[in-house]
């Protein structure tokens, strides 16, 4: 038996804050959703952790790596079918695995908040974690064509540390077909669905920040690199909190809750790509910016006309876009700013669009064929009722704890 | 003085993550009671990490164990008095049983609901750790008599990797006896007491799965077996609640948190004996039965008639011996159906039947006791008026802030 | 590149601890604000990590170490600007670093409750970590004159392992002058401002103790001493619940959760300069101790007449004086009462003068010159009308979720 060594325990332990992440966004998605749906919303990550816990240890990490001499779209189902063959010492990875599909499924659930089923979320997740999070994975971690691109094209090699694009651009781009095939919700405006409690968004917040450094830091095994991206995993979001207050300043609005801790996840997600490869400073101008786009960015689907109800595209697929993209100009050593040519940039590029791309049209053919047996959303009367008393039988805070509208 | 080893470090962590248990208990129970006794019964949770943190170190640790040539009922009390002659070598996994005390006898208290005052939960909590908690934990893993069983009898020895019987059937068993002493609610009938806040059980049951990885592989030292303990820590509960929710579909119920986030408590339940000892298939299975198990369980106290108000009898004694027993059949190597012959089945009944027994009628003769003293439940007024207002002087939400009935 | 060492893993994990105590902080003190000025509560907080994380990237680093030949008020702002120059392998402990800044500051916010804008609390914020902690970290732990003490009255040094004078003295005390210079809120008087949410402030307690373990055994090296810390950082908490709810019984108080989890807060306080130097009975009475002189000491502010909202001064200053001192009397090997002379006690009390002192008196000067620029409180009618929806344009729980007073 090999005892455990100090990257052992630093696996396992980000596994376990990996693993706090999921719930973590069931509260920051349930406290930006309506009292109405408050259950339904919670529902979706938690179902997801069902969901994809047991699927990936079936199929699913045996699919998201490419054994030496397999290629193709992703690794094989059936390599390691329910880890019956897998070599136990490699558990503790695996199990950090299972992690990251999770809260990366569960990240889409924001888009359809108020109007769909569990059970069309259930076969949704399903599908899109074996059709698209899994072969993904194997791209851009496992030995695929993401992880490739570099050595056919001569450039340097694509770098998403933490998964830029592996996880926020692929659950962002389906969450944007989701909530395309979904439709809006009745009376989606500007300001019509407003949190409904700004302390569980902050709980919500503050585990997903929590868990992110393990998220980030779970795979470095040297010293100076975990020290690196543990520092840019506190600078980012930090700089993107200011960010975030900054812009809303300048553009006249009140600084909020939601603003703020929005702005720390903003700069979260454009730091996991790039945790491992900029130096604090330029993690300090990332997170700065991403906070202001980010701002800016979530406004864009009331002009666009798409109810992604709780941007996931508005923070996810741009942050992970910028994240991304900006290591092609700060990245250490091959970036366009720090001495490099434009390779690495056209690389990172290849791979946002490949990643973007699939995930898109994958799962707008997932989301379609769900609704055509499901249906997809629930009747408009429920939605108008409250999901959460018409499909789960369940009220958020219990009838004697009813929350109402009244003066103060 | 020795440096700290990968083992030592991850032990730290791992009671850092038990710690967070039973507070995340204090939630999780605090948000399945009514508005008005949440107070109560955080307040239960709490102070049991005051009582049994200071009685572990005072003569806690010592019964905990048997020095060697010690043998008998519990280590003694006086052996490591307050840990005057204990060396710090040792604290480190001292700390960490400290953890597991707290949460075990916490768990108790999810029976008595509504009804019981904290100095009359405080006596029995104190008891119980001393009387109960301290021989048994002696028992499973101090080197007492389950420890020995096996080879006394000729058979494999007792699996009981994280507290099958020292904890979840010890407090399981505990829990009905006080519940039988304390009597039924006033109005205790099947949906007359519903959970006030769900989004107060989400994060409970957040923080319990995710103190759960440090409970479960804590004490793991090599890579192989801390590996298996975290994917089946991860792989039960998530089948649990795919079972949870699939049996309340299969008789009618819709699909609601308070299953999903009991169907992890009832898989994380099952999984504790036998994290080690499972191969993540029968991992999936355990779980998928546990959870499909326990949401039937759930309805016996109404049938027979106990009002253990939160199910500690439903979850963790009926999974608790479950995951027991099942190691009887698919325990790697020993279990009857992995090659093994009846031996370990046989051994593992013994012990459950052994702790169930003793919890039981120890628990029933201190709670006795303790109503002999106290009246151990609070006068009917104060029981129907709201135990918060009027034995704690305190509501869970201030007066300007009532939760109030109201239509939406 | 050097592996992590098990030493590096501890700290890793020990900076996630301390990082999620923050926004602990904010749901513990959200939850016993007025429900109308939780947002503006939660913002100090969440603010603090974005200011006070950007500058200690900036200059906080430089100014919190004197390197060898440096000397003076503190280190040098420019000496690791945006550590650009700071070599990576650092990065762990500088990362750790950060969370403690962000704590620290964050602490201080609970002293203006709602009456302060954001605006000036992130202006007092951004100066008191700049001219207040970073040079007193750099007095505690980064070779200043408190370090050096001991060497030059010939006395042992001054004992203050996890931040008493650094953290919690230098908190309270600048909570106290900014409280003093804010003035009183309307209506300010015994009772007059009820916590509006229990279960939050039991969250908060509960992020709070569980951080506290890497906060304090962060930095801990070898097994016995981090063992040693681990289990006083059980005890401590644990006597002070019982201590507080024991004060509380004796004049008639009924048990809350706002005194059970405010013990647990100050025993942790009182344990943390001490947690490396005390045989763990004696960290016992210590909490006991720190958590009944808590229960009165908080009562001061209304005999004083300084509005101390959540009570910085009677839990931070109080706890953090009282364990710096029990030190100079029971600390191992050189407490007074442990084969000591009084020498220890000496600097112990000249470590608190003088922080308590210096914090004191710049803090005041600070918020003097934060009042003159930008008024320091929000207007009267705002203050009335709420301070959250006027100032942030938030409610805590939205419209359609308001909680109103009624009977239940």
């Amino acid at each position: 038996m090999e005892l455990l060594t100090p990257h052992d325990v630093w696996v396992l332990t980000s596994a376990a804050l990996v693993l706090v992440m999921t719930p973590g966004l069931a509260l920051f998605y349930g406290g930006l959703v309506r009292v109405r749906s408050v259950v339904n919303m919670m529902l979706f990550s938690i179902s997801a952790m069902g969901v994809v816990g047991v699927l990936w240890i079936l199929v699913g990490y045996g699919m998201s790596y490419f054994a030496p001499g397999e290629s193709g779209w992703a690794g094989s189902p059936a390599k390691d079918f329910g880890l019956i063959d897998t070599d136990p010492a490699s558990f503790i990875g695996l199990g950090f695995g299972v992690t990251f599909a999770m809260i990366s499924t569960a990240l889409i659930s924001g888009a359809i908040a108020d109007r769909v089923g569990l059970g069309s979320w259930v076969l949704f997740s399903g599908l899109w974690a074996t059709l698209v999070y899994f072969p993904v994975a194997a791209w851009v971690w496992g030995g695929g064509w993401i992880q490739q691109l570099g050595s056919v094209l001569g450039t340097p090699e694509v770098i998403d540390w933490a998964g830029g694009t592996a996880v926020h651009i692929n659950a962002g781009a389906a969450a944007l077909a989701l909530a395309l095939v979904a439709g809006k919700r009745v009376g989606f405006a500007p300001g019509s669905h407003r949190p409904h409690s700004l302390p569980l968004v902050t709980i919500g917040a503050a585990l997903l920040w929590f868990g992110w450094i393990g998220f980030n830091a779970g795979a470095a095994e040297d010293a100076a690199t975990a020290g690196l991206i543990l520092v840019n995993t506190l600078a980012a979001p930090a700089a993107a909190i200011l960010g975030w207050l900054l812009v809303d300043r300048l553009r006249g609005k009140k600084p909020s809750v939601v603003g703020a801790t929005s702005g720390a996840v903003a700069g979260l997600v454009a730091i996991t790509p790039s945790c491992a490869n900029l130096a604090p400073i330029w993690a300090l101008l990332l997170g700065l910016t991403a906070g202001a786009l980010c701002a800016i960015a979530i406004d864009l689907k009331y002009r666009l006309g798409f109810d992604d109800s709780l941007d996931v595209v508005g923070l996810h697929l741009v942050a992970g876009v910028f994240g991304t993209l900006y290591l092609g100009f700060f990245a250490t050593g091959d970036g366009l700013f720090m001495g490099g040519d434009a390779g690495l940039l056209l690389v990172q590029t290849i791979s946002v669009l490949g990643v973007a791309l699939y995930s898109f049209v994958v799962s707008f053919l997932i989301a379609l064929a769900v609704k055509a047996v499901t249906g997809l959303r629930v009747p408009v009367r429920v939605e108008e009722a409250g999901i959460d008393a018409h499909a789960h039988g369940e009220d958020a805070y219990a009838s004697e704890a009813m929350l109402v509208p009244a003066s103060r």
